[in-house]
C-alpha cells in the first residue's frame, strides 16, 4: 500500500510509520515540526534525544534499507500543496495523527485554546475535503480519542462508537422507535472537544461525499519503544514527561526513575483507558488492512486494551520502583471517581494481542526512564495549566464557582 | 441592558439590532462586512437597495433619535479586540449573528467548504473564549439553524434540543438508563454542519465555563421588513435573491415579481420550517429577557413557527401571483421527500405570536418583490452549486455514486 502519514513526526505517527515501512508498504511523511516547536516554548524537551526527521529517515534507509520519504507542510494552513500531493502520490490511505493533541496544553490559556481548534479542526477538514477534490478513493483514518466518550457513564460498557437507544415519540399510540446513533459525547478538555468537533466532520464527509473513514478512539498510550524504533539510537521515539504533554503513566514512570514522588492529581480516582505503543501501530496496521466500504458510515474502533485507576498504577509504579506517591489538587474540572467499561472487541477479533501492563512496565522503567533520567528537567515535570478561570492563582471568582474544583497549585 | 449584537450589519442582525434599540436597549454592532464583499465576489447584490452601516446608524439617530454604535471588527480573527471590546463595553448579553450562513455558498468549492468552517468554528470559539477570558458574567444568544437536526426523523416531533432516550446496557441483568441527550445531528451540508461544531463548543463551555448561553435553532426567515426597518429607505434590509443566498421562499416571490418561473429542486417534496423576520426579532428579545441561569446547560428553543412543504410555497406564491412552476434536478444531496414536525412550545408560551404565511405574503410580493423588481439581475437567480462531486458537470464518477443526486444544470 501507498500510506501519507500525517504528523509522522509524533510521538505515534513515527512508530506508525517505521511499522508500516518495515511490513513492505510505502509511506511518506507529513509534519510541521509543530510538536518541536511546542517543546521550545515550554522550554521542555523528549526524555529520550530524538533525530531530526532528516536524521530519523536516513538512520532507517540504512538499518532496514527501505526508504521512508519526509515532506515539512502544515495541514492546517497549506491546504494546495496537500491537495497536490494527494494528486501526486495517489496513495492508498492517508493515517491523520497530524493534531495538538495536550489536554493540559489546550487548557493553558485562550490562546492555547484557539490554537487547538483552529489546528485540530482546520486539519482534518483540510484532508477531508483535498480527498473530496481529488476524487481518489483514499481512506482516511483518523487517531481519535477515548475521551470523547467522557468518563462516567452509569458503569454502561462504552460501544465502539455507536450506541442504539429507544426513543418513545411524544405523538399519541406512537411506537418507540429504535435508533444506532453516535455516542453522546461528554469531553473534558477543549483538546478533547477538538475530536467530538472532528467526529461530526467525519460523519458529514462520510454522508455527503462516501469518503471510506476510520476513526480509532484511542486509549492513552504507554511505553516508548517498538521493534522498529529500538533497532538504533538514531530512530529513538520522543518520551514526553513534562506537565503538559507527559502522559499519567509516562509521567509516573519518570518521577520514579529520578526519585520524585509520583504525583497523583485529586484522589487519582479517575479510571483511563490505555494501550501500549507496540499495539497501537499493530491496530494503525489491522485498520488500514480492513477498511470501510465506499457508503458504509464512518468505521469506530476503540483502540484500547485495559482501563487502569490512576491511583492504583502509582501504587503499582511505586511498588515496582521504590518510590512515594502523593496526592496533589486535581487541575482538571472532573469528576473525582469514576468507572470505566469499553468494549474492544473489534481489534482483538482482528487478531491483536495487547501487551499487558504487568509485563511491560518493569522493562520502560529500565530500559527508558532510569536510562535517559539525567536529561530530564525537574521542573517541567508539574501540570501548571487549569481548567477553568476560579483555578487561576489570583483570579477572582466571577460566575459563582459552585462545582469549579479547587485550586491547582504547582506542586 | 447593554447589547452587543455580532453580525449586526446582516439580513438578521440589523433589524435585530432595530428591535432591541427601539426597546430601549443599548446596542453595539459589530461586523466585519464579509457579506458585503460576498455580493461582490458573487457579482449580486440585494434586491433591495441598502445603505451602509454608518448611513444605516445615522439615519437611526435622525429617525429614532437613538444611538446605535457600529464597529468593524472580525469576529474569527481579531481576538484581541474582540475581548478588549467586551472588557471595556462589559455589554449583558452578545448576540451571535456572525457567521457564513448559506448552504449553497458553502458548497461551492473547496475553498468556500473551508471558509464556511474556518469562519463559523473560530468565531464562535473565540466568542466562548474571550467571554472566558475577562471573567463577565455575558449572556450569549446564537443564531443555530434547524438544519442540525437533520430531515426526516421517522415522523417524530422534534424536540427543543434535547431528546429523551431509553438506552439498555449489554450488561446482564442491568436495568435500561434513561437519559437526555443532544439530539443526534444530521446536517445537511457544510453550511449546517458548522452549527453542530457549534452545538458542541457550546455544550463544553457551558459545562467546563458555566457560560450562559442559548442556541436559536431558527427556521428559514421570510419576510423583509420589520417596524423598524420600514420608518425610512436608509433602514431598509436586504433581500437575497440569488442561487447562493436567497432563501427559497424570497426566491419565490423574486420570480413571481419578475415572471420569471419559480424553479423548485427536484420534487418540491422537502419540508421545511420557516419563521417571519418580525417574528424572529421577537424571538431574539425574548431569548434576551429569558436567559438561563449559571451552571445551566445550554438552553435550545427552536426559533420557527411554521413548517411548508416546498412545492405547496410554490404552488401557493403561483397562485397570487399569477406565476408557473417549474422542476429543475436538486443541487443538494438529500431524501427527495421528507415530514417535518417541530415542537416549538417555549417561544409560544413566552408570548409569541406568529405571523403566518397565509397573512404577510401578499405584501411581500407587492412592497418588495414588485417595488424592486427592475434591481433584479436574472441570471443570478439559479443555484449553481452542487453538493457532491459526482453533480460537478464535466467530473467522472469516483467513488460509486449510486445514492449521489443527479446532475444539476443551470435552469
Ligand atoms: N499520545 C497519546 O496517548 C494519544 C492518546 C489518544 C489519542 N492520541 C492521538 O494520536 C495522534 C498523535 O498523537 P501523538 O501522541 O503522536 O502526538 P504528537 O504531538 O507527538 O504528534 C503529533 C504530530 O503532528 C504534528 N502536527 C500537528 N499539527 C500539525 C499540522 N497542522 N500539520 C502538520 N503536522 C502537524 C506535530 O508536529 C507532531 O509531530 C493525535 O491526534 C492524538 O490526539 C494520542
Ligand atoms: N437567514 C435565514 O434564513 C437564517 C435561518 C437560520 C439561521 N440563520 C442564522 O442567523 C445568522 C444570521 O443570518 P443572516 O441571514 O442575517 O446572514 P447574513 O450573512 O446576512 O449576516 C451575517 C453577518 O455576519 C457578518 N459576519 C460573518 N462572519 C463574520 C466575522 N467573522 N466577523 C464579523 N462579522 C461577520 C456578515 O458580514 C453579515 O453581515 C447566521 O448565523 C445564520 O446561520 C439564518
Amino acid at each position: 500500500m501507498k500510506i501519507v502519514v500525517l504528523g509522522g513526526d509524533g510521538f505515534c505517527g513515527w512508530p506508525a510509520s517505521l511499522h508500516l515501512s518495515d511490513l513492505g508498504h510505502d509511506v511518506l511523511l507529513v509534519d510541521n515540526l509543530s510538536r518541536r516547536r511546542i517543546d521550545e516554548e515550554l522550554g521542555a524537551s523528549s526524555l529520550t534525544p530524538i533525530a531530526t526527521p532528516q536524521e530519523r529517515v536516513a538512520a532507517w534507509r540504512e538499518v532496514a534499507g527501505r526508504e521512508i520519504r519526509f515532506v515539512e507542510l502544515d495541514v492546517a494552513q497549506d491546504y494546495d500543496d496537500l491537495r497536490d500531493l494527494l494528486l501526486t502520490e495517489r496513495p492508498d490511505a492517508v493515517v491523520h495523527f497530524a493534531e495538538q493533541r495536550a489536554a493540559p496544553y489546550s487548557m493553558k490559556s485562550p490562546a492555547h485554546k484557539r490554537y487547538t481548534v483552529d489546528n485540530n479542526v482546520n486539519a482534518t477538514h483540510n484532508l477531508l475535503a483535498a480527498v473530496v477534490e481529488t476524487g481518489l478513493d483514499i481512506h482516511v483514518v483518523h487517531l481519535g480519542t477515548m475521551g470523547v466518550y467522557g468518563y462516567g457513564t452509569a458503569g454502561m460498557k462504552i460501544p465502539e462508537g455507536y450506541l442504539d437507544v429507544t426513543v418513545t415519540p411524544e405523538d399519541e399510540g406512537a411506537a418507540p422507535v429504535e435508533q444506532q446513533i453516535l455516542y453522546p459525547t461528554n469531553p473534558g478538555s477543549v483538546y478533547h472537544l477538538t475530536k467530538v468537533l472532528d467526529q461530526n466532520l467525519f460523519a458529514y464527509y462520510a454522508k455527503n461525499d462516501r469518503l471510506r473513514i476510520t476513526d480509532l478512539h484511542q486509549g492513552i498510550i504507554w511505553g516508548t519503544h517498538t521493534d522498529q524504533t529500538a533497532r538504533d539510537e538514531r530512530l529513538i521515539n520522543r518520551f514526553d514527561y513534562d506537565g503538559d504533554y507527559g502522559t499519567v503513566l509516562n509521567r509516573f514512570l519518570m518521577q520514579a526513575a529520578v526519585g520524585y514522588p509520583l504525583t497523583v492529581h485529586g484522589t487519582g480516582g479517575q479510571t483511563r483507558a490505555f494501550i501500549h505503543i507496540r499495539d497501537m501501530v499493530r491496530c494503525v496496521q489491522l485498520a488500514l488492512e480492513n477498511p470501510p466500504a465506499v457508503g458504509d458510515r464512518v468505521m469506530i474502533i476503540n483502540q484500547m486494551t485495559q482501563t487502569h485507576r490512576v491511583r492504583d498504577l502509582a501504587e503499582l509504579v511505586a511498588r515496582i520502583s521504590d518510590a512515594t506517591v502523593e496526592l496533589v489538587p486535581n487541575p482538571r474540572h472532573e469528576a473525582a471517581e469514576n468507572e470505566l467499561h469499553v468494549r474492544n472487541d473489534t481489534f482483538l477479533d482482528l487478531g491483536l494481542e495487547p501487551t499487558l501492563l504487568e509485563e511491560g512496565l518493569l522493562v520502560e522503567v529500565e530500559d527508558v526512564a532510569r536510562r535517559y533520567a539525567d536529561r530530564a528537567d525537574l521542573d517541567k515535570i508539574p501540570c501548571t495549566s487549569v481548567w477553568t478561570q476560579e483555578q487561576r492563582p489570583g483570579v477572582p471568582p466571577s460566575r459563582s464557582a459552585a462545582t469549579a474544583a479547587t485550586a491547582a497549585t504547582a506542586v
